[in-house]
């Protein structure tokens, strides 16, 4: 499902980010960065909730407004219930829709605003994610206090959140059109591969992106999936090739940019919900600002990973939904 | 947030209901009910999965499509990680987006489904939830083998899945108008008593939608919250009065509705997201169908209910969304 839109652009954006990625090679480009995996908190979650706070807060001032001002709150993360957006949610007050596509739900939150921006349904919206590495690694796999090892074709979850404020008031980053992605199960049961787990989604949607609006490839002068990682994004290029017929030209990976794999142990790169926007929020909509990028497809991808389905020896489902974005000549 | 339509239309609903669903007052409206908790799965959380798809099979059959024709699916539901919806969602392949508020995931559904159809950016959805008791107890409390007590306040998850068909060709049932609910937080921490956690966002939700609308209370014919149960449903009453000087007249909760209390073992009545979409696409739609109500306002509510946040003494959020529906005369 394919969506255009005239009227919806990215008026500001926010990062913040925590102890890993104030080291990565973005480092200079968020907002704001954080020391420790508590930020000032009692618990791993509680500061996960506080990021979104923290990204809203910084939103809400770079573009001079209040809370008061906005009209509705998209917000998921990959706690149990969503449970950082919605205590985030409480303290803000603005109209709330929580939102979950695992590590797609930023995107996802994205699509559902601009619809409603686009056809004047509300005049603004916020749309926020979140991921804190230590309390996804302890509700999905083991805590970090273990020292389990993992296998080099995991991923490492970013520790963030991100934030970005759409309204129909016209500025330079436009909001060009969205593709809605089904599920797609490739009957993989590896929770350390996700990157294999979303690749086929990732296809899938960037192939029905490009059908829906009749554009070659080279449109766009950056692909940029989610969270693939090294593994993910070998196997995505190869998969697009023959499986599609179409070679990712301009194409890179938000899992492979925020960290120094080479000084990090963050084996095959970042993920979470946070991974994406963070990088996409911050050094890629710099780059268009300055026009070195003219239009980009972020294609969020999401491994709809439940421990306790994966428990049961199902395999894991995994969705992508894809923006394009585009600078105002 | 409040939204008006002029071009939205329920046009079919499905409710396939559990073995105490079909033990009780509203047995004979449901579309199917399973005479136990597994319906032939291996699992509670399998089951409930199932039962989104049965529901939205009945649904494709009753208006006569197949998963092609349909532009969107939204759903949501208890689970960690919405797996049940995930799930279902792979299986059926219709574009995807997980929608969570808890409890009030279906309201929610329903507004962003019917904001798309309303500017024609999709011509159709599927509005699905489910919620399955054992699985929820398991997950929230504690597994329903352990035989533990509960208090009287506390709540039966209903066991089905709901679905709705919205496009806008024009059919007896009108989607009239919407209200996005905010956060509320009085400080509750008690997890069997869902009702006091969740009559204020009701009330607030309320006052919104009729101030927005300019509606009195008497306008509509029937006020419906989702699952406050015999308790909540007085707290809802009394709060109104003395907050918002506004009676609620014509007024009743679902929980309330779908069990027979005096016979079912269900403490204050149902709760669960399948439990108010349960009792109004079936029991209800089939008197506004008869015109025995002409105009209704479903507020589904919702626990912000996060286990873990509870266990860091954290308090529970609550939110509720508002749907007004109309007869076509």
């Amino acid at each position: 499902m394919t969506f255009r839109y005239n009227n919806v652009y990215i008026n500001a954006t926010s990062t913040v980010a925590g102890p890993y990625e104030q080291k990565g090679p973005l480092k200079n480009y968020y907002d704001a960065t954080y020391d420790d995996f508590y930020i000032n908190m009692d618990t791993f979650e509680q500061a996960e909730s506080k990021m979104i706070e923290d990204s809203v807060d910084i939103l809400l001032s770079k573009i001079g407004k209040t809370k008061f001002d906005i009209d509705l709150f998209l917000s998921g993360d990959l706690l149990n219930q969503i449970a950082s957006s919605s205590y985030a949610a409480s303290r803000l007050g603005i109209p709330f829709m929580g939102v979950y596509n695992a590590c797609a739900t930023s995107v996802e939150g994205l699509i559902i605003g601009a619809n409603m921006v686009e056809n004047k349904q509300i005049k603004n919206c916020i749309c926020a994610v979140s991921s804190h590495n230590n309390a996804a690694e302890k509700q999905f796999r083991y805590p970090v206090e273990y020292g389990g090892p993992k296998p080099k074709t995991a991923t490492f979850t970013t520790t963030g959140s991100a934030s970005a404020y759409l309204s129909s008031n016209k500025e330079q980053i436009k909001v060009d059109s969205s593709t809605v992605g089904s599920v797609v199960d490739l009957g993989i049961k590896d929770v350390y591969h996700m990157g294999a787990v979303m690749a086929p989604a990732a296809a899938d949607t960037i192939f029905k992106h490009l059908r829906d609006t009749k554009r070659e490839i080279g449109y766009y002068d950056l692909i940029l999936t989610g969270d693939l990682g090294v593994y993910g994004r070998d196997i995505l290029k190869e998969y697009m090739k023959t499986e599609y017929g179409i070679e990712l030209k301009n194409y890179n990976d938000t899992a492979c940019m925020i960290y120094d794999r080479e000084k990090q142990p963050v084996y095959a790169g970042g993920s979470g919900p946070a991974c994406a926007p963070l990088v996409t929020y911050s050094y890629i909509l710099n780059k268009m600002k300055k026009k070195e990028y003219h239009r980009i497809l972020l294609v969020a991808t999401g491994a709809l990973h439940s421990p306790t389905m994966v428990n049961q020896k199902l395999s894991i489902p995994a969705i992508a939904h894809a923006i394009s974005l585009e600078v105002v000549e």
